[in-house]
């Protein structure tokens, strides 16, 4: 290998630059203030785990996502977290044991092993907030608006939200009996969103007509509110699950829009993508000029179940990365030039730097001066005191 | 696995509840804040590299201590970082080429496939500083001077500082003409500190009497700053890098005791523990009660070398997750407790959070109530409006 590609990255793990990174830290500060504020308590879950542990319960597609190392000492396999989500729902479960609603929070690195259209890069920095212990719609509400409130305070002006719930697809594909291999076939179908697709899965797999028709208005009822008035419609033979699924929409859509009227609002009773450990209503929100989506979330009960405790549980997570782009920034031009050296001069520094100034102390030789260091003012001795200069009165004082 | 067993977290991959995760984002802020004031510009290395640009110049011990992965789609070998400081230099040297003296700082999490009786657990988060571009003793004290200022944000009120110089070693290493593997042997044997192994190792390589009288020294030379005296005439026929080691540690041990008379300060000119990729000044702070250094830093000049481009260098770093359970922290109760509903309340909610306040809504059914979400007051409706009572007025009122 030469020094010419040595520094070249792996695909999708970055390394962020100033400013960047300074934008990442405030962002990270003012929505884990945004979540304090909310009563969200943060919790940082290991970077790794043993593999049982980590993909119990998840689905084949973390599994696929997920980094495995081996854990020396044990001989075990670990995996690196690739989804905070089932992580912190073992910590609600396991190690916390509290009673009633609990409300927790995280920003972490975690790694997936393959990129994904839907994910972005390999190295996201995963931000978002979990609440257990509580069913009904109102959790997931606060959910729902504790991720546009995120939106904001990212910068975001507007923004898309697609709705909708796993249970209808769940249901139907319970009373068609399907078996995995039918599913897969479906749900791909579904995903695609290719109608003819779609009705040559469900003519193969699903005998009963009007389960059928239900299957193919599931690929069609996405768009404005107005498709949740459509499919109480063509749902109305579906079995019981299905209209609550649909009630909980309603009322979420009213929910939102009360708060944010604002929010331009998509259902989409397709919306399958990412669907691993979900169990209700599930939601996308997505900015323009920005092919996946900004924040995901949604209901994922019972996910504790397999650590001793089933607990109801529903939250949203986001990509610090990504979120931290909505917003171009440029590096502050507002720090303090001080001397390599003087008398009396290593207190002025702490003082300035203990009132929250940015000082930069030149080195002694140093050939880069203060606009290099992004000062705007300079700190210069005056009648035997120190006082901070702006850097274009000083330099024509000099002149 | 049983559900008893499946929540085990491998050994040093540790979970943070709350209300020690807080604790440790607290820190983390005032710490990046610290070096901002500093004038250190945050950076945010990858969490991955492919291992020909992470293990560049690092030395055998980083790479045992590496966990590595396969990159799918090239197949090439990547390691997850397991120390920041030579990724920083990579981004110094490579991503940023720029002029003259630059500060970074990070704060980032970091894998070590091994527990390291000198590292702690194997999932620190790394928090620190790097300062390029100067060779001089000015850039050392000024870190040295942060890695004081930053265990005094941390809440250590006792430090110890040890300070040594690995020229020293290298120097009459090089003047003893030592092979590898005697060289090792001597290093084994200054480890250990064991007098009798040291006067083995010296007897069996170091042929020269002067440079092995020098060598059973420098197993000697530990304690006081009296010590620089004492090493003044062991050495006084070593070759010249050790005199002008001596100096500057005779430099920054006058520069840190004028600033902080409150260190007990420490020289150990056998003090290598940990060097790999150092070559000049070295130090490490401890805390009364820890085993373990809260900061290790130094020099490591040319570590870009490999990227293309020289520099000097000096730095330290820290494990943030030690460095928080300095000071012990309880879980603050001030949080607001609002009900479920009520007209105008989801306005009031959002004032009072806007304030800052911490509002923790009921959720419907809830049988948890204000005590057990950390909560010492109440949002009522008195008279048709919303205000905030005690939580002990509010009950007192009821009863």
């Amino acid at each position: 290998m030469t020094i010419a590609d040595r520094w070249l990255l792996p695909d999708g793990m970055d390394e962020v630059l100033p400013p960047q990174a300074s934008r990442m830290e405030e962002l990270r500060r003012a929505l884990l203030d945004l979540y304090q504020r909310w009563g969200y308590d943060q919790v940082m879950p290991p970077p790794v785990e043993f593999l049982d542990s980590l993909l119990t319960g998840t689905g084949t597609d973390l599994d696929l996502q997920t980094f495995k190392l081996t854990d020396q000492p044990t001989g075990r396999m670990m995996g690196v977290s690739a989804d905070v989500t089932p992580q912190v729902a073992r910590m609600d479960s396991h190690s916390m044991k509290r009673q009633g609603p609990v409300r927790l929070c995280y920003c972490t690195n975690v790694l997936r092993a393959k990129a994904d259209q839907h994910q972005g890069g390999r190295s996201p920095v995963q931000v978002g907030v979990e609440l257990f212990g509580h069913a009904g719609l109102e959790a997931d509400l606060e959910v729902l608006q504790l991720a546009l409130a995120s939106l904001k305070a990212a910068g975001a002006d507007e923004v898309h939200l697609a709705l909708g719930h796993i249970g209808i697809y769940r249901s139907l594909v319970q009373a068609a009996g399907l078996d995995i291999e039918q599913e897969r076939a479906l749900f791909a179908a579904l995903e695609l969103k290719s109608p003819g697709e779609l009705a040559a899965r469900v003519k193969e797999s699903v005998d009963d007509a009007s389960l059928a028709d239900m299957f193919m208005a599931l690929g069609r009822l996405h768009g404005g509110p107005e498709v949740l008035d459509e499919a109480r419609e063509a749902f109305v033979e579906a079995p019981a699950p299905v209209g609550a699924a649909l009630d909980q929409l309603r009322a979420l859509q009213r929910g939102v829009l009360a708060e944010h009227p604002e929010v331009a609002l998509y259902v989409d009773l397709a919306e399958l993508r990412g669907y691993q450990y979900h169990t209700g209503m599930m939601f996308a929100a997505y900015a323009p000029g920005y092919g996946q989506a900004l924040a995901k979330g949604g209901r994922y009960d019972d996910t504790g179940r397999a650590f001793g405790r089933a607990r109801p549980a529903t939250g949203f997570s986001m990509d610090l990365k990504l979120l931290a782009t909505l917003v171009s920034v440029a590096s502050a031009h507002d720090g303090i030039w001080a001397p390599a050296e003087g008398s009396g001069l290593r207190e002025a520094v702490s003082v300035l730097r203990e009132r929250g100034e940015r000082v930069v102390q030149a080195l002694p030789g140093q050939r880069t001066g203060p606009e290099a260091h992004r000062c705007d003012r300079i700190l210069e001795k005056r009648d035997g005191r120190w006082v901070v200069m702006s850097l274009a009165a000083s330099s024509s004082d000099r002149a």
